[in-house]
């Protein structure tokens, strides 16, 4: 008989949950994420972390590496700023994640920080993702901006092939003729990914609107359609962001976010895990 | 100087709301439009038309010109169904709609029924366009499965040339390579519109998806992002439909619709125009 | 038994050959219809016409209805521009042909040109696939931008249904997230579509192009996939041109066209109808 | 004063020509790369080498590292199968490439092949670009299947940051709701992109089509549209291939495709380099 894929409602019917440090995702568990686009200086991602991590984050994100369409542009500080996150993660006592492009970095970068981030562009990747699937960390899975959902669960499945069962596959929208928005976020793919896998499934409204004002009325959206969180770039600062700073909301625009949210939230009962159990 | 387009907020800075009967469209006031794809007879409409009418419909959809991939599939009752439409409308007192797709038939439809509906294969049928600028009815206009913003914006100018004010933008989904369910809807382009035009913008989570289990949660996002209403296929026994019966919801799928989607609008501070007033 | 769609090879083995008036379209018969994408007035259209006859062409293309994004751009000359186009096909005798738009106009439209063309936003306007299909005339069929396959075969059956066989497909390029080009070429797509029907099928590389100096490569490769012919906009002064002038050959450019294109047409033995035969 | 990117006609006017061992590529050279997608076995890859050489290929393609949807699938031979490479290269006295998917294969994989390959679905893995740029062999960079010409340029200039100018651009299809065939040849596209860049274009009608039956009409439309040269998959017995048997020609099919492209590149000027030099 053929072995169900394990990403597959046939190998697993319940939600998966997933457990890191003091929260939950998935289940009736929502995570938060946010945080700057890219690392910049100690200064710029402490700030950023404390008042998104004050406004309702319970997850701090921010790259290191950066992948950017130009060579001549900023390419993040490298694994130099592994430290950071790692510092950071302890000083507030919060889930950290970062993404990681390269397979030699793998092993120091789940050293450092919670979770793994897989980046759009790496979807198809399958040598960091065979190396990904090695660590224990939990893994954020990008859609690629031109993957079907048979090419994604495939990509989890590389990520879950020696056993590690905690992925969270993240819709950050689709490249279509449509221009508008710098992609096309496609929410109602949600419903219908819930209903093959039962891992865990968040939505990036950053880069797939690629504007800020839309960023808020695309994560109601997400949670209505039954997202298990977010993720959201945060920038102290979003003029002088050195990378995405036009589709960053400042920290006054997060906090705005949460509390157009939180009402969904309670709409669709889901619980935003360590943050409100402590307020 | 130039002429502002009569669609944009620079002709007309507040959200145009449009009359027809006792209900309200646009605002605060929100449409639910249901009903049977095509009219397939009196049995069939009124059956349905009644159900959806109690459970929170304040206008039925319902198609007796059908536009159909193959020549040989059911192309609708034609000119003699419109006089369902009008004693329908009448005999359960409220707002009807249907699709025209022929210059011929613009002035017979135009006096049967309250709202001219445009279908998006239509979209940029200039004649039928020009066609229909000449009625007073309100009209909703699909926006075409490949229609850019100008596009689709363009051809509600064609409809306002001669001073009718009352166009309904209607989001369908888009074609893109993602072809798990039938379009993508694209729900965050819906706040980016509202940007540009004071037209009201409705969604039809039907079409978009083409999946009965789709429907509820594409709504909810649908109003989540600020959509002015929804066009929702129900039959009274979707697995007899001679059109659309996969993505067609039953009397009881329309009226569970309903109770997820009031809590949603009551969040928004919506109206459902005719009949919240009179429960 | 099922009967077999008209259009496919199923239903009819060999290569559609059409004839009209000295040329044929089809089989070994190449045909190349050229000028100007609006009739603007008899000056216009006479000169070109005689120019690209000269150098090639044996159908000459021009509109008089125009399908136009905005309300405020020229329309075309309607049905007055009819005469000239008859006249023309007389006093040069030659294959004329233009575009229909209204059910209304089909009638009289058939009467005055030798070729109706539909263009690629009405491949799905069945009330004028329907309507069209009672004429005898052949009828030029291009794709919709964004038509599969099955689409847009399905709209030749429409045209099909009351016996006419002459219908000529035209690939005119799709809609997708590539926006350099105005739309993208599916020129591979054509010897798939042959193995399906027995209809010709042209190219146009003007509007898939939307750049003029692309349309002599484009025409190149178009023979060399196999198609049966080419429609080319020409203009005899293009920065003065009403419409699409960026993407009009001058008479000149045309010449050179031809020079570029014959000796793939002897690499491929395909005929020029009409034009060799006489040389 | 702005410095132009390297890849761009601003930075270098003529043609970029890349000698490797006896041939040369770009400019009036073309090239004709054939073999195996995946290199199974010493039998199969040398076996088919042999028939595709002497057919008229002068560059040797196969793959030791495979990206492969599925985790399950065949995935290489991987670093072992290199040594078949570079012998297969001497034996034959051809060139041979490979493609490289792990910056820590980069080093050992231009010490065994002559062109080292970069799959579509890295054109943006940045950290391989990145190491990549380090070595002196040509390289082909294949287009993402979601790539705008601009993402492709700035890989390219990824890969040329260090003064490698040997860099060869593959149109392989792009993704677009087109599904008939495997994705849309985009061949406009290459003589738009010949008036911004210096490098020389091939195409890889292979993957575009994942049809057998099309790899000869889409390869003389790529010469039509003046590229540089062909990549083709040809397995000596498809229907036991590991991989993409259903789009590899038999060695059979390429000497057919052989004979039938000549006529093309003699009609377009162009050299087959090192092949008829030796005739």
């Amino acid at each position: 008989m053929k072995q169900p894929f394990r990403f597959s409602r046939d190998y697993k019917q319940e939600d998966t949950v997933i457990s890191v440090k003091d929260i939950k995702i998935g289940g009736e568990f929502f995570v938060l994420a946010a945080g700057p686009c890219a690392i910049e200086n100690q200064e710029q991602y402490y700030d950023t972390a404390k008042l998104v991590k004050e406004a309702g984050a319970n997850v701090i994100r921010g790259s290191v590496y950066k992948p950017r369409t130009s060579p001549y542009s900023f390419q993040g500080l490298g694994t130099e700023g592994l430290k950071l996150v790692r510092d950071l993660g302890e000083d507030l006592a919060i889930v950290v994640e970062t993404e990681v492009m390269d397979t030699r970095d793998v092993q120091v970068t789940a050293e450092h920080v919670d979770i793994i981030r897989i980046g759009a562009r790496n979807m198809q990747n399958f040598s960091l993702l065979k190396e990904v699937s090695k660590v224990d960390n939990p893994i954020i899975l990008k859609r690629g901006m031109n993957a079907t959902v048979d090419e994604w669960l495939n990509a989890a499945e590389y990520l879950m092939q020696h056993g590690n069962e905690s992925i969270i596959l993240c819709e950050r929208g689709i490249r279509t003729f449509e221009t508008t928005n710098r992609n096309t976020l496609d929410l109602t793919l949600i419903p219908y990914l819930k209903s093959k896998t039962h891992l865990p499934i968040i939505v990036d409204p950053s880069h797939a609107t690629g504007r800020r004002e839309l960023i808020t009325p695309a994560s109601k959206a997400a949670i209505a359609v039954g997202a298990d969180g977010l993720l959201i770039e945060v920038h102290n600062c979003p003029e002088k962001a050195l990378c995405d700073g036009k589709q960053s909301l400042t920290p006054d625009g997060f906090q705005t976010l949460c509390a157009e949210i939180f009402p969904y939230l309670d709409q669709e009962k889901r619980i935003l895990s360590g943050w409100q159990d402590g307020a």
